[in-house]
């Protein structure tokens, strides 16, 4: 089922790893869980013997919208039976656990699982209950380890919010991280010659009203004066709107009687830059 | 202040972009925010006209113990005031908003602010209120854009998460993602003699045992088999496992009374293996 925090008209992303709740203590958490997984397209959520209440209205309210998760999620009695048919598993644990594992960041881990599940692996991610994390039996039926890295001094992470990195480092893997948008050029870059066109006005009125002084400066000031505006990655609009600014600020305030353009007497004059919603 | 759920013995990473929460709606929220950030050691949170009750009980608690962070918030009327002594400031935002801006994904973000952080720029962070995000005045005010990859149709992510993404990011950037721990050898890698002995007693028991069948394939079956092991990556200790584990399979049960090492009659046999806790 898909809940209401989805939007149907674009594509549903699922797949990826499972997701293991090994005991979770607080059906919120569930439901923030799912709603993470959601967010980076995971949808295999399976619980190993929950505690908490998942009929409760706060853990629903936690999963905003993810129901497709959340009411799917799969309930096991021991940890064994929800790892069956997966064929690798990676344990989530803050702290050595002396277990001679392969201990790896989640940037990297997720990165094998997304080459490994591309060529048809199950891979499944195990998260131990709240307070204690995996135990050492739990993390002993992983085949490596997965650490966050964290501020020494302030390790512990939320359960939902540590599924949301894994999710999050699955979706760059998988996906990408490239921006669904990007920044929208309103009109062309502008050539250089117009660009040249605006530096040499500028600056020839700049001259005229004392601004390069002292002389011997004057070259470095030129360049130094091109060099900001180069920064900006001009485009033709840009020019029109800065070269505008400047005609106003040589000519002064336009009286509306006295326009130069005496030909449409009745329309007001035309904007020098286009409007800006 | 530090809280309680900070851990006093060990290295409190502070720093990084200021973090600020415009017109945040719920304090709980905040009180998470603050979490995140104290997981990946940033220290500067800043609160746009939040609307939120900051006393009430549900936000402290969700800010588990960051109260470093929490505590520490400062609150300005006004977005102009909260990013003024900012050098760079990146608008959060998840949808296209036409402001000719640069967009980022967090890992390019952090990783750019990083670097400028540590050449002694100030930069800023904003998120937008749960439910509108940044408004078209308040992206402007903003050098350029963050957007965080996500499942399309599932698109909404939790002001917290968002925060605790950025955060992750800087912390990667800023501290890199090397796991705290490593892999803990219990013993050194076994010696490759070592290793080829084990291969020699256990293809010779193989041998005897007429596992090797057909004859003919009885080359790339030595070969499969070593291979198994060599994926291992065994140490000494896992050699005398194996070795032990073999010799028992081979010879069946000890029984007490007639053990070989009758020099110690009164001492019990000893473990072929080191006793694993």
């Amino acid at each position: 089922m898909v809940g209401s925090g989805t939007d149907k008209t674009k594509l549903l992303l699922t797949g990826g790893p499972t997701i293991i709740l090994v005991r979770p203590q607080l059906a919120v958490n569930i439901g923030m869980a799912a709603r993470a997984m959601a967010n980076f397209g995971l949808s295999d959520l399976r619980l190993v013997a929950p505690r908490g209440d998942l009929a409760r209205d706060d853990a629903r309210a936690a999963a905003a919208g993810a129901l497709h998760v959340f009411e799917g999620a799969k309930l096991y009695a021991t940890l064994r039976e929800a790892v069956a048919d997966l064929g690798f598993v990676w344990a989530t644990t803050a702290r050595e656990r002396g277990q001679g594992k392969r201990v790896e960041a989640p940037a990297t881990a997720l990165a094998e699982t997304a080459a490994r599940i591309a060529q048809g692996e199950a891979h499944g991610i195990l998260f131990g209950p709240e307070r204690t994390g995996l135990d050492n039996d739990e993390i002993a039926t992983a085949d490596a380890i997965i650490t966050f890295p964290v501020n020494p001094a302030y390790a512990s992470l939320n359960l939902a919010q540590a599924v949301l990195l894994a999710g999050y480092e699955w979706f760059r893997a998988a996906h990408g991280d490239a921006p669904a948008f990007a920044m929208v050029e309103r009109s062309p870059p502008a050539p250089r010659d117009m660009v040249l066109s605006f530096f040499d006005y500028l600056e020839g009125a700049l001259e005229s009203s004392g601004f390069f002084r002292p002389e011997g400066k004057q070259a470095v000031m030129r360049r130094n004066l091109r060099n900001i505006f180069h920064r900006v990655g001009l485009t033709e609009q840009d020019v029109r709107t800065l070269r505008g600014a400047v005609v106003r600020l040589v000519e002064g305030p336009r009286t509306a009687p006295q326009t130069r353009r005496r030909q449409r007497p009745k329309k007001e004059t035309p904007p020098e830059i286009e409007a800006d919603d």
